[in-house]
C-alpha cells in the first residue's frame, strides 16, 4: 500500500501546501530530489516523458526539464535559492507556458520515527496562477510521481 | 515635486504591489536598478546605510545587501531568476532575521509617453510575512528610496 499524499489548496490564496512521507531515510528521499539521473525516474506521471536538461542543484544552481509526450513536451525551470543537504530546498519554478509567471516552492525534509516526512509549500505569483495550475490535473501527476518515488526508494 | 508611489496590500493575501512613474527614460531607471553603484545611492530610506556587497543582476546571478546603521546592519539576499535589459527583474528576496522565509518580485518597466512606470509585484512566502515585513514600515523606506531616485535621475 502507498503512503497518502495530503494536497492543500484553500481558495483565495496562491499557496499549495502538499504532505508525504516515505519508508526510506532522510538521507534517500533527498537524494532522489536532487540527483537529475534518480529525479528522472519519478518525478511525474507514469505516462509522460521526463528529459531533465539542467538540475544543478545547489545554491544559486539552476534547473530545467521537459514534461510530456513526443511532439508535446512542456518546458519547466527555475533557480534555486536554498539547498541545505537532507533538510531543505528552495527553488523558484516557470512553466513556459506562462511565462514570467514565476513562482517559488520550499521543500523540507524531516525525519520522523525512521520515516521520512516532507512538506512542500507552493506560492504562485498570483490566485490566478495556482488555480490555472491545479486545473491542468497537476494533483494527479503529483500524487504518481511520489508513488513512482516510494517504488524507487524500495528498489 | 516628487511623483506618487502606491502601495496596494489587500489583507488575507501575501501580496505587496507599488506603482511608481519616473521622470526619466527607461534604461536610465532601469540602470539604477542593476548598478550596484547607483542602488546604494538610492535604495532605503535617507538615515540608512546600504552596502550592497554582491548583486550580480543577471539570469541565474545572486545579491545580498546590508541596510541600517553601525552596529545594527540588517542583511537581504536572493537570486535573479530572470533580468531582461530595460524590461523585466524576478528575483527572490530573503531577510537575515527571517530565516528561508523566502519571496520574490517582478518588477516591469514601461514606456509612458516618454516617462517610465515601474510595477513591482512582491509575493511573500506567506501572508503572516507579507504583514511582518508591511508592520517595519517597509512602505516608507520604499517611498523615501523613489524619491532619492528621482533626485538621483535629475542629477
Amino acid at each position: 500500500m502507498s503512503n497518502a499524499t495530503t494536497i492543500t489548496a484553500d481558495p483565495g490564496v496562491p499557496f499549495v501546501d502538499t504532505v508525504r512521507e516515505f519508508d526510506a531515510p532522510v538521507s534517500a528521499v533527498f537524494k532522489a530530489h536532487v540527483d537529475p539521473d534518480l529525479l528522472a525516474k519519478w518525478l511525474g506521471p507514469r505516462e509522460a516523458e521526463l528529459n531533465v536538461t539542467k538540475y544543478d542543484a545547489t545554491t544559486g544552481g539552476s534547473w530545467h526539464y521537459e514534461s510530456g509526450h513526443e511532439g508535446a513536451m512542456f518546458g519547466f525551470r527555475g533557480i534555486f535559492h536554498t539547498v541545505d543537504a537532507d533538510e531543505l530546498i528552495i527553488m523558484t519554478f516557470e512553466f513556459d507556458g506562462a511565462p514570467n509567471q514565476v513562482g517559488i516552492s520550499t521543500t523540507t525534509f524531516e525525519e520522523v520515527g525512521g520515516r521520512t516526512r516532507i512538506f512542500a509549500h507552493e506560492v504562485y505569483p498570483t490566485v490566478e496562477a495556482r488555480d490555472m495550475a491545479l486545473a491542468t490535473g497537476m494533483n494527479y501527476g503529483v500524487e504518481e510521481g511520489y508513488e513512482r518515488l516510494d517504488e524507487l526508494l524500495a528498489g
